[in-house]
Order: C-alpha cells, then sequence, then structure tokens
C-alpha cells in the first residue's frame, strides 16, 4: 500500500485526506498491436462479438455521445473521438483516431490510435490498447458482415467492391464469413492496385476474383456491392441498380464525403442506417438530405432490423442499401472482448499505478 | 523491422499493402502516477507553464474543441474528455477524466483518468500519463496562481478559502507562490474537515492558517478568496464584496455548478473567463446570465489580461472575479512538460507498438 505525497517540500498525503482509504494503486494492462492481433482475428466470433454492438445500439440505455472531430488544419491532420457506454457490458472503451496524411512523405502510415478500457463498474482504468487502428479496421469489417449477414439476399454469388485498400479486401473477407462468394470483382481508379487487391483477395478466400474496368457489367453480375472508398463525389450511380443487389457504403465518416449517388435513396427498397445521428451528419443519409431525399423520413437501423423490431429485406428482389459511419458502440464491443482474451492468455505489459 | 501478419490464414501484410514502407513500429512511453510526481511539483514553473496556455488561448491557431461529456447515470458516474492543440507544442494531449460517486462504498476513489500525448508532427501516440487526476489537480491550482499573478492586488497579506478539499490546499499553495500570504482563513461547511485542512495549510505554507465560522468576517480581512467547491448554491455572497477584492471561482466546470452570486457580476469592476465558450455552459458566467446579468456582454479571457491586449485591473481598489473552468489548453501545456522531463531522467516503461 503506497502512500503518496503531493509535494516534496509537504509530507501530506493529500490525497488520502480528501480520499479516505483511497490509495488508488491498481494494475493496467497495456497491450501493443501484435499482441492484439494474436488475439483479434476477423472470423465469426469477432462478427457474432459487433453484432451485439448493434443491438446494444437498438435496445435503451446505451450512452454514445457524439463524436469529438478535431480538425488540425495545420498539419493536414485530424483527430476523432468515440465512445460508448452500453449496460451489461464489463468496460467502455474510448477511442482515439488519427489521421495525418503528410505521413507519408515521412514514411509512417497516415491512420494511427489507440483505444483505452475502462470498468463500467468504477470507472478505472483497466487497459491501454495499442493498436494502432487495427481494432478499428476489423470492427468496421464486421461491420459490413453484420449489415450482409441481415440484409443481402439469402443467396450471394458474386460481389463487386469498389475501391482496391485494406478496407477493399477485409470487407470482402468478413462478406465471405455470412455469404459465400464464388467470384468477387474489384474496381478502383488505379487499374494497377486493383489487380493487386483482387489477387490479394483470391488468394485470401480461395474463390475467383478479378480487377474490372467496367463496375456496370460487374455489378450487374452481383448481388452485393461494398464502396470503400473516401471519394467525395458518388462512385455508385443509381443505373447500376438492380433487383436483388445489397449495397453498403462504408467509405463516407465526415461531412464532405459521398460515395453513393442520392437517387439510389429513392430507387432502393429499404435504406438502413449504422445510426441515424451518425449518417444524417457523417454518412450516406446526409448527401441524400442535401439532395432533397430523405429530408422527411427517418431510415430504421441496423439494430432494429437485427432484432426483427423492423421488418429489413422483403424479398430476394428488393434493393437494399446500408450507410455504416462506424460507432463507439462497436469499439466497445470489440475493446471489452480484446481484454477478455488478452487476460485469459495473460498477454500484455501490467503497469502499477 | 516487422511485417505484421493481418490473419493466420492468410499471409497477406495488408496494413504494408496499402501503406508501402509503413511499418508503424514505434516506442510508446508509459508512465504512473508516482513517477509523474516525481516529475511535475505544483511550482513556480509549472505556474509559468500553464500561463503559458492561457497566451496561446488568447493568440489563434490554437484548435480546442468542445468538451465531449458522458454522463453515466446508470452507473452514478461521468466522464469528460478534454483536449487541444497548441501551435509550437510538440504534443496535444487527450484527457479522459472519470467521475463515479459510488466508488467510496467501495474504497477506491471516486476521480480517476488519464492523459495520452501525441505527437503533434505525426498524430503518432507519444505517451500515455497514468495519472489518475494528479495532472490535473497540479494545472488546476496553477491557473489559478495564474489568475493571482494578473488579477489579485499587487499585495494580498491574508486570503480566504471555501472549501477544505484537496483543491482548497493546493489552491492556497498556489496562490502563495505569486503572493506571499501571511494568514489563510478556510471556510467550509464541516468544521472539522476546515480545522484539518488550515493545520495542513499552516504546516505547508509555515503561515498562519485558521478555520473560520464567520466568511463575512474573513473575506472582510482579505485580499483574495478562492472558491474550490462542487456547490450547486452559491457560497460567496454579493455583501462581502469590498474595494480590493479579487475573487477566484474554481468549482463551478458542470452546468448545475454554482458558487457565485450572480449580482456579484455587476457589482465587480472586471470579470474574467478561462474560455468564454466554457464558462458560458459550465461556469459562473451561465448561472449569471440565467440571472439576467451579462447577458449581452462578453467577459475577457484570461489569455488577453496576461498579454495586455485587455488592461485588467486599473487600481488596487478594483473588484475582480476570474471565473475557471478549466481547459484541454492546461491538460496539453502540463503533459507536454511532464513527458518532456520523464524522458530527460529516463523515467517510465517503454512498450513497442
Amino acid at each position: 500500500m503506497t502512500t503518496y505525497i503531493f509535494h516534496q517540500r509537504c509530507n501530506l498525503a493529500f490525497h488520502a485526506s480528501i480520499n479516505p482509504g483511497a490509495m488508488n494503486v491498481h494494475n493496467i494492462r497495456v497491450i501493443n498491436e501484435q499482441q492484439l492481433r494474436a488475439c483479434i482475428t476477423l472470423d465469426s466470433d469477432i462478427v457474432d462479438v459487433v453484432e451485439t454492438a448493434f443491438v446494444a445500439l437498438d435496445s435503451g440505455g446505451i450512452v454514445m455521445p457524439p463524436i469529438l472531430s478535431m480538425p488540425l488544419t495545420d498539419m493536414n491532420g485530424e483527430v476523432d473521438i468515440k465512445t460508448a457506454y452500453i449496460p451489461g457490458f464489463d468496460g467502455f472503451a474510448i477511442k482515439m483516431s488519427t489521421g495525418f496524411f503528410d505521413n507519408q512523405s515521412r514514411g509512417l502510415p497516415s491512420l494511427g490510435g489507440l483505444m483505452v478500457v475502462f470498468s463500467a463498474t468504477t470507472g478505472q482504468v483497466d487497459a491501454v490498447l495499442l493498436d494502432n487502428g487495427y481494432l478499428t479496421d476489423v470492427r468496421t469489417a464486421a461491420a459490413g458482415a453484420v449489415a450482409a449477414r441481415h440484409l443481402a439476399p439469402a443467396k450471394v454469388k458474386a460481389a463487386t467492391v469498389i475501391g482496391s485498400g485494406l478496407q477493399a479486401r477485409i470487407q470482402i473477407r468478413a462478406a465471405h464469413l455470412v455469404r459465400e462468394l464464388k467470384q468477387v470483382f474489384v474496381w478502383g481508379r488505379n487499374r494497377e492496385t486493383a489487380v493487386t487487391c483482387a489477387a490479394d483477395i483470391a488468394l485470401d478466400l480461395g474463390c475467383q476474383a478479378e480487377a474490372v474496368t467496367d463496375p456496370a457489367e460487374a455489378i450487374a453480375k452481383s448481388q452485393l456491392v461494398i464502396t470503400t472508398t473516401p471519394s467525395q463525389q458518388p462512385v455508385f450511380k443509381t443505373e447500376w441498380l438492380h433487383p436483388g443487389l445489397h449495397i453498403t457504403a462504408m467509405g463516407s465518416d465526415t461531412d464532405h464525403k459521398n460515395e453513393i449517388e442520392a437517387e439510389v435513396f429513392a430507387q432502393a427498397d429499404l435504406i438502413v442506417c449504422d445510426r441515424v445521428s451518425q449518417c444524417e451528419v457523417l454518412g450516406e443519409l446526409r448527401s441524400a438530405r442535401q439532395a432533397g431525399f430523405f429530408v422527411n423520413t427517418t431510415p430504421p437501423e441496423l439494430g432494429a432490423i437485427i432484432r426483427g423490431v423492423h421488418c429489413g429485406r422483403s424479398s430476394n428482389e428488393d434493393i437494399t442499401v446500408c450507410d455504416l459511419t462506424g460507432t463507439g458502440a462497436q469499439d466497445t464491443a470489440i475493446a471489452t472482448v480484446a481484454l477478455k482474451r488478452a487476460r485469459d492468455s495473460g498477454v500484455g505489459t501490467i503497469i502499477e499505478t
């Protein structure tokens, strides 16, 4: 039991004097990226974990404040902070994500960050997850799987992914966990990276995957489209819609990104948001409303579909869209599981404080 | 150089494939409370550091988003997140503060939290400061010293502190760094804790200190009053004002706390805020406006007084008030200094991630 001394000149344990019996000595687990990668992989279990977050979002009692966004124009950077308290979970996470877009010239990744896990009972810091954004990558892809599980047609033979970065790869892997894909089409601005991406996917899934130059043709053959770009202009055109198509748009997470033509909102049979309050400022719902669609209409949330509160897709012929912006609830869900697994396997560095 | 593998099934270094050359291996310093106490004490240097934060707040270029507040009613708790980017500083801090008010029955402190320090150039996590609120205690007291330095009369022989907790003690210590106090009066709801507090202060400062039962009498003899309570009803009455008095109100930091009678705002010669945008929702300015004072008047900020942009106290006879709510800029200032000192003396645990 340590008695803290406030000041070397002074022998008074000030903290003790205002918090009787409150010597705040406890252990904090610090887990680095490599250790987290050993604990968490994108698999069916993680899809289920992220699904519980969406169920919780629709079940009441959750506390999820608006995202704190700090634009750092001087540094061509930005910081986002997300958090959510979910009743019944042991802990809650606060996630800090950074994007510093001049980093590539320094040989450093643009994106980074970490999560801190607090005890939901005492508020004490339980763990620091130094994941450099890894857990966000996984929970974002897992949300795509949850959307596909509940909104895509029962059979998806072919899928098209727009974009050719990390999320293009892992969104397809995630979709494959819930719908067995036979064929994948990749369309990206840069032909070369699209080819590499398709090759990676073919190797990963053991299915046919090819980079395409004509998205219309690929999408006509697909039952699932996933948009994964940071585009500020629509990359998905209304004319590509056809019966039995589900689209998951996961790229837009700021008030200036937009992947889906607004008129898609008028033509689809069902629009679903991960969180309406976020999508209307950061997602496709924002651009659709700006163009005059869905101005007085509130789409259902993914959690309501999962819980059966909203009926969801009514037939294999419906056209459905899911607008994902990423929620603090997903972060709390994946972080608490990562911490549980790390504890169970004794992974991480213990710091006494 | 570590190559990360995304998934055990799959041999692709996905992170590498979207961030060429971006193996994000770097060292993070984790510093616990005891180590931070060895690096940072409440002294003149720290008062100067916190003063730079107020100067920066008034100098443009700073980015300080509104506080993210998460009330956790189920748990009788709350979480606050503060941050600020200050141009010219090596890093910026994100501070997470917790208050879980059933903790005392568990033998745990109610307040806790930590700070994360990011590189202002690259956004990478530089350090995790597991301070359990210690740095907040120090920077809050230091802000009181900055206020007294620039707003109290040139000579302060006697000071009254209202409240008898940790901040009562360290606000007085901080004031003593900028004005040599001969006598201190302590007034608190609980006579016994006020007596203990006065004894602690006498020992700490080596000056006369006594608990009083009549605040009016004590304040009549004082040139400085510091209010340090979580009160929701005013603890300072307008009738106690007299020429040559400075009041620092540091207790209110939520939209339901209030320490100073609203009419003080009408009678004082000068009202100063640490940050107007915070004080009008969390501080004394909020309650004053609610009562109809200062509705169309914007007080100057402490930084403007320090920089001489606003003239401040015009004579030793003026009555002045400083409304402190606590800013993310103070957190960034103290956290970056704590990290520099820890690095210089090799303190902390290095985690590679």
